[in-house]
Formats: C-alpha cells, sequence, structure tokens
C-alpha cells in the first residue's frame, strides 16, 4: 500500500499504536475465555481495563483527532486506500468523539451490573429482577444515540455502530420482504412428510464422542483451507473467533454430547470468519483497512460456509460417508437425504442460537422490530414479556413456556448492546447474493459434492477476503455481485434448497 | 497496607500501571511460549515491543522521578512498608534511569542478532560465528555497567540487576568456600559401590507414558497445596513459572518419553516458584512490594522444592508405591534405595540444566569466575573455548567433546544476561539455610515420610512467602534464620544426604 500524503502517514503511525493495544486487548480476552483460572478474573478486569483506557486516550488525542479533520478534507483528491483510512478511522472513532467520557464510563458500570442481574433473572425466571438494569441502559443508550446524531429515528444511531449506514428504514424494507415468506415456508416444511422421521431422529438421546467430533472438525476446517500454521483451535463455552495478528487468527468450538451437528457447523461458522480474516491483504495489517467490512459482512462469510456450504445436501452427501466413518453406530442407518434433513431440521424454537436456516431471520426480525419501537417509545419495557409472547406465537406458531426462554434469553441486552442483531440477519442476505454470483465462476453444488472446497475459498479470498475493509458494506455488494442488496435472492435460495429436501 | 505519605501514595497509582502493564506482556509473553502459531511470532513481536515501550515510558516519567526523589529523602522516618516502595522503585528503576535509551535499544538490537548466530553456532557447532556477537555485547554491557556504576569491579553493577547487593566479591567467599568440599564429593560418590548400578539403570531406554506422567505431576501439586483455582499447568520446551495476576501463577512441564525425573523434578522446581508468588500477602498485589525478593530467594525456594523434598529419600519412600502404580513395569524391580539413587545419581556432565544437586553449583561456578575474569579483562572473548575446557577438566574430570557442549550451551549470553548465573547457585545456599531453620518447627523427613507437604508449605508461606518483596535478600536471611548466609549449612546437607544416600 503505497500513501504519500503525510497527514495520512501520520494517521497511519498514530492508528498502528491502537491496533497493537487492540490486539493485546484481544490476547487478554482469548485468554479469559479460554485458560483463565477461576479466581483470576478481577485481576484479569484490572489488566483490560486500563488497555481500553489506554486505546480510548489514543482516539481522544487531541493531534491525531486534528490530523483527521485535516484529512477529511483532503480525501476527495486522495486514493481509493486514503479515502477509506479517512472513513474508517472516523467511523470507528465516532463513538469515542461524540460520546463524552462519563457517558461512557457510566454506561460500562451500568452493563457491568445489568450483565449480573440479567444472569440471575434468567436463572431465576424473574424478568424483575433485570427490569430496572434495563430501563437504565435504555435511557443511557438513548443519550448516547442523541450524541452520535441521527435524521429521524435515535435507533439508527445504534444501528449504525454495528453496521455502517444501516438505518431502521434500510433493515424495515429488507426484512418486511421476507418475513412472509419465511412464515410460511416454516409451515409447509412443517407438513411435509420428511418432517417428523427427521425430527424424531434429533430427539433420541445418540452419545458422539468428543475425539471424533474434534478430529472430524480439524479436517473439515484443513479441507476449507484454514492456515494452522496462523492460528488454533480451542474449546470456550461460546465459540468465538479472534484476530490476535494477521497470523494469529483463532477459532473455539465447543462439543455437546448428544449432538454432533453443533460443533460441526458451529466450526464452519467460526472458520468461515478466520478465513475472511487470513485472506485479508497483508499490506493492510495494523492499519485502518485491516479486519473486515462490518458485523454484516462477517457474518455473511460465517453463515455462507456454515449453511450454504455445511448443510449443502451435495456436501452432506459427500460428507455421508466420513460421518458414518466416524460414527458408524450413530448414522449408518441414515442415508445421505435423511442425513441432509437431520441436519437441516427446519424446528420453531424459543432459542436464536438453536435456530435453523429458515427461522433465523425470524427470530432477528422479531428483536429488531421490539427494539426499533423500544427506542421510539412506542413500548415500554415493563411489556417487553407480553410482546415477546404475542411475536412468538405471530412467527413461530409458539409461545415461550417462561421469560427466561423469551425476553431474557440472549446476553445482548445485558451489554447494552442495542443494534447488533440486525447484522446476523442482514448477513443471511448479503451471503445469498454473494452465492449467486459465485455460481457462475464455479460449479458450486458439482464442486461441493467432490468435497472440494478450496475453489470456493479462493474465490472468497479473491472478491472480499483480500479488500479488508477497503470498501463499505454497500460498496463490496455492488462491487462484488453488480447490484445494491436484494433480499429476493435469500428467499430464492431458502425456498430451492427446502423444496427439494423435503419434497415440498 | 496502610500508606499515608501523599507522594508514596501517588508513587504506588504510577506503579500500579506498570505493574498492570507488565503482567499484560507476561499474558503475551505465556502465550508466546505456550500457543503461538509459527507464523506470529513477528505480530506478536510487534505488540510485545509496544508494550515495552509504554512500560519504559512510564519509568522515564519526569513527575514520576521527580516523586521518587522526594520520597527517597522522606523513606527514614517511614514505615517499613513506605521504605520497602521506594527502595524497590529505586532498585527496579535503576536501569531506566541510568541507562542512556539509546543504549538500551542499541543492545535489544545486538542481542536479538546475537540469539540468531548463537542458535547457528551451536548447530554448527562453530564459536568463531557467535564470537563477533559475543564481543559486542560484552563491549556493551561493560558501558551499561559504567552507567550503573560500581566500587571496583564492573561485573558487581551486572550482578547487582539480578540479586540485590550482590558483588564478586562476596560470591566469591561463598564459592571459594564449597568448591573444594563440592569437587571432593563428587569424587567420593563416583568411588561408592552404588554408583554404577543407578547409573546403568539411568542409562535403559525406558519409555514412561506421558499420560501417566501428567497424572502423576498433577496430584504432586495438589499435595504441595498448589491453588489450581489461581493457576493452570501446561507444556513449553522450556518449562517456567509466570504471575499474570496474584491469583493467576502459571507454570510449564516437558514430558520426556524415556526419563520420567524431568517432568517430575521440573514441576516441583516450577511449583515452587508458583507458592511463592501464590502466598504473598494480597495487599502487596500492583505494588512494588508484589513478586519475590529476588532472583536468588526465588531459585532457593524452588531448589528447595526440587531438592530438598523432591529428592529427599524420606519422601522419595513415600513417593515408591505410587511410582510404581503408574510405572509398574518400568519401576517394581527397584526398592525404595534404588529409586532414591536414581532420582538423585550424580554424574558429571557437560550440561548445566541436566546437572545433579552435587555439580549443579560447580557449573555455576565455573561461569562465575569465567564472567568476573571477561569483566575485569583478565580473559578475552576468544580464549573462551578453552579456559571453559581447562575449567571443566578441573571441575569434573571430563572434557566437553565440542564446543557446543561447552561454551556455548546456556542461551544466557546470547541475550547479554551476563551476571544471572550465581542467582541460581546462591538459591542453592539460601535454601539450605532456610532448611535448617524449618528443622527445627517441623520433624521433616518424618513429615515427608508421610507424604505430607501441606505443613512445609505453610512453614513457607508464614516466614516467606507472604513478606513478598518487603525486605532485601540479605535481610531476608537474617530474619529468617538469624544470621548471614553461611555456605557451611549446604555443604553439610549435600554430606550428610550423600553419605547416607550412597553409603559412603
Amino acid at each position: 500500500m503505497k500513501v504519500n500524503n503525510p497527514v495520512i502517514k501520520d494517521l497511519l503511525r498514530h492508528y498502528r499504536k491502537i491496533s497493537l493495544l487492540s490486539k493485546t486487548k484481544a490476547v487478554l480476552d482469548w485468554d479469559l475465555n479460554v485458560n483463565l483460572p477461576t479466581k483470576a478474573a478481577e485481576g484479569r478486569s484490572h489488566q483490560t481495563a486500563h488497555l481500553a483506557e489506554l486505546i480510548t486516550d489514543l482516539w481522544l488525542d487531541e493531534k491525531f483527532r486534528n490530523q483527521l479533520d485535516k484529512a477529511s478534507l483532503l480525501s476527495s483528491k486522495a486514493s481509493k486506500e486514503e479515502q477509506a483510512i479517512v472513513r474508517n478511522l472516523n467511523f470507528a472513532g465516532k463513538y469515542y468523539f461524540n460520546v463524552p467520557k462519563e457517558l461512557i464510563v457510566e454506561k460500562e458500570k451500568v452493563a457491568s451490573a445489568a450483565f449480573m442481574a440479567w444472569k440471575e433473572a434468567k436463572e431465576k425466571n424473574d424478568f424483575s429482577i433485570f427490569l430496572p438494569h434495563l430501563k437504565e441502559l435504555i435511557r443511557l443508550d438513548q443519550m448516547i444515540a442523541s450524541h452520535l446524531k441521527f435524521d429521524k429515528n435515535p435507533y439508527d444511531a445504534l444501528l449504525d455502530q454495528f453496521e455502517p449506514e444501516l438505518t431502521a428504514e434500510k433493515a424495515k424494507i429488507v426484512f418486511d420482504a421476507i418475513k412472509p415468506d419465511l412464515i410460511k415456508l416454516v409451515k409447509r416444511i412443517q407438513k411435509s412428510k420428511n418432517y417428523s422421521s427427521s425430527s424424531a431422529f434429533v430427539d433420541e438421546q445418540i452419545l458422539y464422542p468428543k475425539q471424533e467430533q474434534e478430529l472430524l472438525l480439524k479436517s473439515i476446517m484443513r479441507r476449507m483451507g484454514y492456515d494452522f500454521a496462523a492460528g488454533r483451535v480451542d474449546v470456550s463455552p461460546h465459540p468465538f473467533t479472534t484476530t490476535l495478528d494477521r497470523h494469529d487468527v483463532r477459532i473455539t468450538t465447543m462439543y455437546i454430547d448428544n449432538d454432533f451437528r453443533t460443533s460441526y457447523t458451529s466450526t464452519m461458522h467460526e472458520t468461515g470468519h478466520a478465513l475472511y480474516e487470513q485472506g485479508i491483504n497483508p499490506e493492510y495489517s495494523e492499519t485502518p483497512l485491516e479486519g473486515g467490512v462490518s458485523f454484516g459482512i462477517h457474518e455473511a462469510l460465517s453463515r455462507f460456509w456454515e449453511n450454504m456450504v455445511g448443510k449443502n445436501p451435495a456436501f452432506i452427501s459427500f460428507m455421508t460417508p466420513l460421518f458414518q466413518s466416524f460414527y458408524p453406530e450413530q448414522l449408518n442407518a441414515l442415508n445421505e437425504w435423511e442425513l441432509s434433513r437431520v441436519v437441516n431440521l427446519v424446528k420453531p424454537s424459543f432459542v436464536r442460537i438453536e435456530a435453523d436456516e429458515v427461522t433465523y431471520s425470524l427470530h432477528i426480525i422479531l428483536r429488531f422490530e421490539i427494539e426499533n419501537a423500544l427506542f421510539n417509545n412506542e413500548i415500554k419495557p415493563e411489556d417487553l414479556p407480553k410482546v415477546w409472547r404475542e411475536k412468538s406465537r405471530e412467527y413461530f406458531g409458539i409461545e415461550p413456556k417462561n421469560d427466561s426462554e423469551g425476553v431474557l434469553q440472549d446476553v445482548h441486552w445485558a451489554y447494552g448492546a442495542f443494534g447488533y442483531f440486525p447484522a446476523y440477519a442482514l448477513g443471511n442476505l448479503y451471503g445469498a447474493q454473494f452465492l449467486r454470483t459465485m455460481k457462475k465462476d464455479i460449479d458450486f453444488d458439482a464442486e461441493l459434492n467432490k468435497g472440494n472446497l478450496l475453489p470456493i475459498k479462493g474465490w472468497l479470498d479473491q472478491n472480499i477476503h483480500r479488500h479488508g475493509s477497503l470498501y463499505s458494506p454497500d460498496e463490496l455488494v455492488k462491487l462484488v455481485t453488480g447490484e445494491k442488496l436484494n433480499p429476493k435472492y435469500f428467499i430464492n435460495y431458502l425456498t430451492d434448497k427446502y423444496t427439494k429436501l423435503y419434497e415440498l
């Protein structure tokens, strides 16, 4: 990467410190999730808080802000890379620049207490324990939104934090476009003759030893082209991916004794994130162009590998003898279509993270609609349990038995992360649109049927990964697919797949 | 800990930042040794170098230095703890305060190249590859010594970095006091009738599966009172202990297929370090009183557990049925005395880290004498291989076949760590003196014979561990044993032990 502008050069030097400290913090957080002895939590929190403070100070550095302001004026004559550097710095710095430091600290404190209250409320199935904290977090995020500025809807300011340029209006248009079709598709699948046998198989208590799960997932990671010399795989209660360096992209997974599908799909999901990070132009390392474009694009790629590759019947067909050689007694009775239906079982449940590919987006839409209404004062926090139950009945045909399974299920609100969810659903839409373009270059199902995943990784490297965060989400989608985000590709993809799979 | 002096309070606030960043750096270094993917070394070095720079800047902060100077004048009226805070800050800061930053950076650069040259020289058994780098490192350390100031001997300035207040003169007196007895003892042991059978057993190629070694060492760590909720044990090529927080003291070990003794003794050694750190007064955490007193006292405790406990015939007698239940085929033929002689085998070798308890100190004395002569220009770097061979013959009766096994064996000089070695040998002497005092309170051999290690840990907690670095090494030895360091206790201990063991 060639940068001639001396102001941009200074910005890069300053950002490098932010990058190095952020990765240092990521090492501490990885270690916290994977290794930390139980008594060490407090000491570790001191170290992490100190790093966070140093990073905040770097963002608030006056000389840096002046230079960034200067660069923002110059940037129309600058190269694409220089412009992206300025855009990304302005985007990443926005929170620090606009929200008063006392408010940031206040929110951290409240969120910390709210998290403990949420845990207790969920355990005791008592929403009232969490409610006062939730109210306080909403109040603070309303203040934060006002500092971040917005046109009409305060919720837009929160959405934009996680997906640049996303607004509630834009999200509503795409979600409204897919919601009725998703609800219809779920009902059709549940009525199909193949539905009940797959569902019954999943409910059986069959054990899949951890050691075989581990061997299986490492072989799949290799097949996907994950570079084990530039990362590792460990175990943690909640699977995640973290970039400790361009050459140190680590994933974690979890093993569930009686369900081989969890480690299989979560590993492909996290490896999808990791391939993105491992594939970025090395010149962008330790600059504002490092890392993926956005949460939405990252989820597009992780969910692409999880669902569009890992749960593709053509790939399951290739995998069937492998699965059966690892778990002969457990799986020998199933043929490749039956196994595909087991892996792709569509089953309305209350729990988002266990949701299948069809109902998943409905879980997100439900949360999006509630958040949007909350921040526009159309519903009150105390009404959330009721609203949650009503929407569950409407979208899934079922109601959670209690609030722990309902409004209290996700941790996001307890962190005060309002506006995060829609990125997940957008990921599905981006992914389906990328897939459609990819199929013009690659005989997708045929390659999957032979177990060839490297051409797919190669295509993603070339068209998406290597760019890092050079483009905005909208620019990237346009560049890769030739048009802006279009939700119909996702609906078409799902309808095609499930019509064949369940012989609808 | 009560601190009223506002200047000291400021010093504590400032030091806390140094402590938090140093522990953060320790997490990165632990991860480097235990987990790092091969390609990630460069990126990790950027992160670590940046932290080192931030830490250096904190030491060089002008306001902090002024306050420390002020506190140094006040401290005679201050409490013991306040005085120790000022003493420790002056000691730890000495290097940063006195050595010009350019010289620190220059040495880091030279050491980095020297390390690579040393590796190559050792592989190719060619001292000449390392020689120019070694000369440069000696030149730089001579300059550093002159900045650190010394009375007569420039080597004193280097020794003091690793063991406060140690001088070559003091070291020479104690080493001269033990050297002839050690050489005599080795010869007596080698002539004993029991020597050759133990030696023959060790030379057999018997395999000890890793899994059993792991179970065994964890059970011993529990017996020693190591708190697994405040630390962990992992595997690394060179075993070490690191304190990531008062409640996160981690050790590593290594497994050698054909020698169960390596993981056994190295685990007790590292756990000895860890018990020290876990046992420090929690109020000292994140203050200049955290951590052990010095390298010498730390080695005293680690070598105490390794040798005076782990290789004590009374404890081996307790352990014999345990060893045999883990390795029945390998060890059932040995009785407890034979096993004791195998674990304690005294065998002159060229390699310090593999050395037994008797020859170990001779390895250190050899290095001490060479370093002292080097820094007083009594020998030239080009003569080192010859000097090494002559001293090996004198102390061990054998000569290394080549320089890789001789002058090139240790990594310390390649890092430019001149003056480090004597702390190891001092540790042996401190340890024997502590043991003599402990035996007045505890029926030592009787407890070991029953496998009771907790009373020993309790005694160390009470008399040594809890003090952290409140006392200087000399003060601590006086406080614990009632007299200053006396090398005769070590010689008496060794002579007693080996006379019985080998029936001399």
